[in-house]
């Protein structure tokens, strides 16, 4: 989802961008225009994300599953030892994908055991200090589950899959030695990947690493070693400046902590909705939630979608509902959703 | 360059796809209305490019570029002979990519020695039998040098980089193993990189190829094991119903001869302007050539971009002008520069 402001500013210059009589899906990547495009974007992130100087903010392609790959590729030599979380699906994604690398991967944290309802406390899971990098997902999108912290890494790098939640809330990136973003869910259209990386972490990558995913290298040709997505990266400058208009990162905080407490409320209080996950471990971005019948799941979805309400059906996987709040699902949206439960309710009594 | 009335199309419809209330850009990539718009994408392609029931069409990130590495992950092992053509800096940056996966590289024609000027004649080369491929650049945009022949390869499999070339005149696709193009200069915006393979040499992928770049897995989830750059795919849509509306692949075809003859003939006209380029070897998709005094070359370009003539810099590596005759470069683009080119001499005599 994007706010339809966006979407009109980008609908209004498509065949003409500021007066060049190009789109700015034609313009040269390498061309003065184009340039400051992406220039700007990258500054608008760094303001809004607050990322300190010695981070490099690099766009890439392949989305974070290319990522679950290229980490371990840049942050780790054959054999090497990484740790993971493993709280969900896209956690569990990560892990298998950096076994194929040849990491020893210690997975400090398992939910499997909980059907992932729940996350690991602060402190009770300690990295050992020769590890390359603690990896985790800190909003699982398909079991609804969401740190409400940040793990405590001592010396070892913390890396983060922010791709379902960056810019939802405010985050300290100086706690970071990597974070990546799928860019379609929060920031913008589908084909970008945001990487943030701390400068000491650049220049290990592996020989074999194309230069299309080594950090160090994209670092230096300024993410344009080839045609970069450049619609995409456009269009993110403009969420960017919707995300200000919106107060930034506090003022979204704000807002997806009064959409999903809005929703939490409204299942807690019926018999008919259940959520099943633990309340510190709840995620403001997808609030899944079960119906008393399963078998009403999907007429649930089905009137759901005929009132306007698209999207509501849980993962394949799991089944039941899933609501996915992103920055760019208005609170009256939630509302929307909430009344339309209660009806449904009522219409099964 | 996209034909505008692609770009009209898209701009009409960027708030609200197919009476959906949402932008293509929002819509889920796992819903019905996107999967049925990629498998018409596709469908458009495998009738305008002619692709046999027996290839495979996919839809990846990271530009050709990628396709550098990832071909070789996918079709060799590590040590084993792959043999190439080197004919100017994309297939120069082909062979460097191989080699950083350890295949044993074997440039069967290497055209430094003619600045790249020229091209192996048909015949001139024969991979060995126990070749995994032979991979080859159609078309070189730096040197403005471009096959008019098929590589015979016998039984080894060919390969093509088509990025700046495809669906620019018929192919027999069945006379290759695979073909990769970057989208953005024939077929829409960047951030797409199409692949069309052989059944046959899927699932040789080496055990450590990432899921999103083996061929293999890519072709059993139709391109979506995650979220795919949706709005390049339903734009390049667009431009195949486009490509149809000119005739497809030879209407096409007929108009770049076109649009090439005419200008190669008016720099052999002049001794003003120079292509240093043998003639069967010359590119009908980027013409470049050189001024009398390279001293003109900046005044050249800087004139032409105040007459609305743009993109006509040389590449920064050779100098000189180069003209791109794109798919969507109407012959009227062409006759403009040739006036302009005639203008200009005239006002340095």
């Amino acid at each position: 989802m994007l706010p339809l402001e966006v979407l009109e500013q980008a609908q209004a210059e498509l065949t003409d961008w500021q007066g060049s009589g190009m789109s700015v899906i034609e313009v040269s990547h390498r061309g003065k225009d184009f340039v400051e495009c992406a220039q700007r974007t990258e500054a608008k992130l760094r303001q809004a994300m607050g990322v300190p100087d010695d981070y490099r903010v690099l766009f890439l392609q392949g989305g974070a599953t290319a990522q679950f790959s290229v980490v371990p590729l840049n942050l780790t030599a054959p054999g090497q030892l990484a740790c993971y979380l493993k709280t969900g699906a896209w956690s569990g994604k990560a892990i298998a994908a950096a076994r194929r690398q040849s990491v020893e991967v210690e997975v400090l944290a398992d939910q499997s055991e909980s059907s992932y309802t729940t996350l690991p406390a602060p402190g009770s899971f300690n990295p050992p200090s020769d590890a390359a990098y603690l990896h985790y997902t800190p909003n699982e999108t398909i079991g609804g589950v969401e740190f409400d912290y940040l793990p405590a890494t001592g010396s070892v790098p913390l890396v983060g899959d922010f791709s379902s939640t960056i810019l939802s809330r405010p985050l300290d990136v100086s706690r970071f030695g990597l974070i990546y973003a799928g860019a379609q869910k929060n920031l913008g259209p589908s084909g970008l990947c945001l990487v943030i990386v701390r400068d000491d972490l650049l220049g290990q990558a592996r020989s074999n690493t194309p230069d299309l995913f080594d950090y160090a290298a994209m670092a230096k040709a300024d993410s344009m070693i080839n045609t970069p997505p450049t619609f995409s990266i456009y269009l993110l400058g403009l969420v960017l400046d919707w995300v200000e208009r919106q107060g930034g990162a506090a003022g979204l905080g704000q807002l997806n902590q009064a959409k999903a407490a809005a929703l939490y409320d409204a299942i807690d209080a019926s018999d008919f909705y259940t959520n099943p996950v633990t309340p510190h471990a709840r995620s403001w971005m997808n609030v899944v939630f079960t119906l008393a019948d399963p078998a009403l799941d999907a007429v649930f979805a089905s009137q759901a979608a005929a009132a306007g309400l698209t999207n509501l059906k849980g993962h394949r996987s799991v089944g039941g509902v899933r609501a996915s709040l992103y920055n760019a699902m208005p609170l009256s949206g939630v509302e929307a959703l909430i009344d339309f439960m209660a009806n449904f309710e009522r219409r099964q009594g």
